[in-house]
């Protein structure tokens, strides 16, 4: 989305979570990795960072108070990842293969310490306190389309990046249709020509 | 806060959960009530937004972006007043007097569907998870020193407030004296003369 966004063509390279060796040339243990000549940048908010630097003259991703943006995208990290990946876990092992499938269901059994069916068990009870999470979102759409005001930036990337993860790997519906957060979503999916919508997903 | 914020001076009237009768000609079940000559405003909110639409002249309480701080109140809302009860709840009664302490106990435990004492066993194992959910905050605060810039406004008061209500209703420590959020809470107690330090609490 934040290449997207900076109007930048990519290659953008596949990669499985047991394939830690190929990025030892960035020093990384996790995606993304950006490469740009010689640049190599991981994670995403430096690379967000380095885009709008290297680009200056491309859209800019960051609007505003950053201090605002540094709020949301904690609120990402220790909010929405874990009460969204207790709702779809167990989805994830079906869209991987060997040896990934495997490698993910012993790391995150041990992470929860049950098995996956088990972190999911009644899971649509667990609806409305998810929902309910998603209120700060919910407020800020009830006054303008995006996190980062009238246009998106990338405390919107962030957010969506979350459930366009849950949308790759679960059938699993997490918003209501009537859900501002809904509509938000779906005017994420439809920047930049469709990008985000134009992947293999479940709806 | 809101008030001292302004430099108002204002009576400050005790109040007891069980008083609602007392709340009837605001048209309010809960406190808290604002009377400013004729004009009576309920909720925190409305009441902050009403005195800086009166008080023009002094400092304002609403600084930046206005989606930013939705997104700030909503989380303290959704995220940390949740899981601050959840914390001290077993010890409110304590600092009760009847019929206000048989009245919290009875309609807590039903909504949590446990005894009080149930809510908060084992907290101290809770507590990682607890300063886990502030990083939000810590990680404005690694920027700045209060939500609202280099100045507190009311994002500031309202997630204070939560930390000034446990401050005072239970002696359960919740911040590592050495998180830049405990810093910022003590930035708080400081402010306007010490007024929030110099209430009865237990820290």
């Amino acid at each position: 989305m934040a290449l997207a966004h900076k109007g930048l063509e990519a290659d953008i390279v596949p990669w499985r979570f047991t394939e830690t060796s190929r990025l030892t040339f960035a020093g990384a243990e996790k995606v993304p990795v950006l490469v740009d000549g010689e640049r190599v940048i991981h994670d995403s908010t430096p690379i967000a960072e380095y885009l709008d630097t290297a680009y200056p003259n491309a859209p800019s991703l960051f609007h505003g108070d950053a201090a605002a943006r540094r709020f949301v995208l904690a609120w990402t990290n220790v909010v929405l990842h874990p009460a969204l990946v207790r709702l779809i876990v167990s989805d994830i092992p079906a869209v991987l293969d060997e040896p990934a499938r495997s490698y993910f269901i012993a790391s995150r059994e041990q992470r929860f310490g049950m098995t996956l069916a088990q972190v999911t068990e009644g899971r649509a009870a667990q609806l409305p306190q998810f929902r309910a999470l998603l209120t700060p979102v919910r407020q800020v759409m009830e006054a303008q389309d995006f996190l980062g005001g009238e246009e998106p930036d990338y405390a919107d990337h962030a957010v969506f990046g979350a459930f366009q993860w849950a949308r790759c790997t679960s059938p699993f519906q997490l918003l209501d249709a009537a859900d501002p957060v809904h509509a938000w979503r779906e005017r994420m999916l439809d920047l930049f020509g469709g990008v985000a919508r134009d992947v293999p997903a479940f709806d």
